[in-house]
């Protein structure tokens, strides 16, 4: 960056190269059209607008949220294409989901119980709607979805429900095979594929004939893809990357779009020093010390493996040397690279944009929709 | 709470007991007049105008913030006496912080350096501005703050600056004893009087004639008010409470102003059950299974001791059960308690205040205000 931009940064702050993140977006792209597969970006990495317009414009065929919330903000930036991916339990979130299917295109749901789905059919049904569903399956990450010895007779039990539409299955594997966290992302994709095909086949047997099988995060969607057993994938982080996925061998350090930056302010000695962000700007979903997923602090400083961010208060970064000096003075700005990217840019309420040339702030209009 | 207004709760979410944060404002306010020790609470917990107004009206003399943007919120809200209690470094902060000055009654900003002092006196200087300033000492918590040996040298030194008004000194220090961590807040809290009184002695033997020393946080601010030896206090998680001070013996449970509420949206097995709120939604800054400060998960589930929130991604919060049957169903809402209410308020973008008969959401205005 230019120094009299790097001068003008108010930290902490984030910064995205929209050049590497327009290459990110191309590449993912060009990718899942190769494997003929459809490609529904997760908006959670990026909570803007600007930035699902992006993906689709790459030609993504719709995009995926966690919450209904999100999905409003979404919407209001012009996708019109959208399946909310994680469980549609509440009256409150039922109702503006119910709102909110007024207004696009098409908007999925998910279900993974009967109980959750009796709710929803009940809710649609007083509103004279019909809504369209995907079931999701648990494959191993132990969180949401139906366990797979169940899947198939769910879905026939949806299937019989007046108002929803059964038009796929889905799940959230990521890097776990055998249930047990794995780093090969190429045998937990092809696990994946595997799975969502035997699950797809025991649906459609059960006499429910789905069309769409969604699976991938962005460690394994390229290689869940490249099976053929899938139609959709949903990756998000690859977008901006970050040093969690570089580790993971799912990017490279020349692919990571986004950058923290902060100000130190103070070196009280040459052991330590303070810079002007805590754990209320670095997220803190990180394992230090907790093999294999190992990171050498909350951020990675950029340029020097000597200095590492391992000890926060709230407003206190706490930037410690290896060889016992930090050599940082009152008043730098140091480079951070995130380790996870979603959670750190969840902290922010905007971020700047960097085309190159100029910097501009961009509201990070989906952060903090909880509901 | 009234079983409408539950059900109208949209989950994930926080609500904030008004009558027991107005108990809780009056109770530090009457103990701190007790000792004739000025309280000057710290916004870090709210960050909302409204509870910085209950504060003052229950008779603080102002108000402490961490930044300068958190600094700008309070001040269009109404706050007119503000402590920025944290080194003043960076022109962009710097510039801002200028700005405020002609805006409030009072705004005392914070060195901690002679290369950040300098700098700030430069800046006064150019703009023909007097700041204000107190001194940060370190006094044990290792982060910002000059070291104990040199602040009488350091506060000489701001002295003789031109365009710096230097009134008093300052430490965070909470439960530090001996620079290690202790539970007794009465030991740590002597210890904080005793070094304060000892460091404002040096520094006006040094020729600089102080006038305010503050110190103390919410475990230790009345400890540290008794022993008479600092003048003012700037606790700010007492208005809440949480978990944590209740471990502390700061606190007690019926204290505890804030819960958080979330959904059950999944219940795949009886082993565990899914809520609608991950580390996008509760803070992370919580060590489990480090003693002493060990906690039974992310947030405490309010009257069951059998459900733990141990694990979490993004939206996903993992409840299990100790026996093995969490006995939760899809749709249960369920009531948690923060382990640190300032990190849990700080993910939200609204809160719900309650007051005995109504809801009504409250924007957390300082949010994300990190510059």
């Amino acid at each position: 960056m230019q120094k009299e931009l790097f001068k003008q940064l108010e930290t902490p702050c984030i910064v995205i190269d929209m050049a590497i993140a327009e290459k990110n977006a191309a590449r993912m792209q060009a990718a899942a059209d190769a494997c003929h597969c459809r490609l529904r970006p997760h908006i959670k990495t990026h909570k803007m607008p600007l930035f699902a317009r992006m993906q689709l414009a790459y030609g993504a065929n719709g995009i995926t949220c966690a919450k209904v919330s999100e999905a409003e903000v979404m919407a209001d930036g012009g996708a019109d294409d959208i399946f909310i991916a994680y469980p549609m339990v509440g009256d409150f979130r039922i109702k503006r989901a119910m709102e909110l299917t007024k207004r696009v295109k098409r908007l999925i749901l998910a279900v993974d119980s009967m109980e959750g789905a009796v709710l929803l059919n009940e809710a649609a049904m007083a509103a004279g709607l019909i809504l369209e569903v995907r079931l999701e399956v648990d494959t191993g990450a132990k969180r949401t979805g139906v366990l797979r010895t169940q899947a198939a007779w769910l879905a026939k039990q949806i299937y019989g429900l007046s108002n929803l539409n059964l038009t796929g299955i889905y799940t959230f594997k990521s890097l776990v095979y055998h249930d047990e966290a794995t780093t090969d992302k190429h045998l937990a994709g092809r696990e994946e594929g595997d799975m969502m095909e035997q699950i797809s086949n025991e649906v459609r047997e059960a006499g429910v004939p789905i069309e769409d099988v969604s699976a991938g995060s962005t460690p394994t969607g390229l290689e869940v893809a490249k099976t053929g057993k899938v139609n959709e994938i949903r990756p998000g982080t690859y977008l901006f990357n970050d040093y969690m996925l570089c580790r993971e061998g799912a990017a490279k350090p020349e692919d990571i779009a986004v950058r923290l930056y902060a100000t130190v302010v103070s070196v009280p000695c040459k052991e330590y020093a303070v810079i002007d962000g805590g754990t209320k700007t670095f997220p803190m979903d990180i394992l230090l010390d907790t093999p294999p997923y190992y990171y050498p602090g909350y951020a990675l400083v950029e340029g020097n493996d000597d200095l590492q961010l391992r000890r926060m208060n709230e407003e206190h970064g706490i930037i410690t040397s290896i060889k016992g000096d930090t050599g940082l003075r009152v008043g730098d700005k140091i480079t951070l690279i995130p380790i996870h990217v979603c959670t750190a840019i969840n902290m922010q309420n905007q971020v700047y944009l960097y085309d190159g040339e100029n910097l501009k702030q961009e509201r990070v209009a989906a952060r903090g929709r909880l509901v």
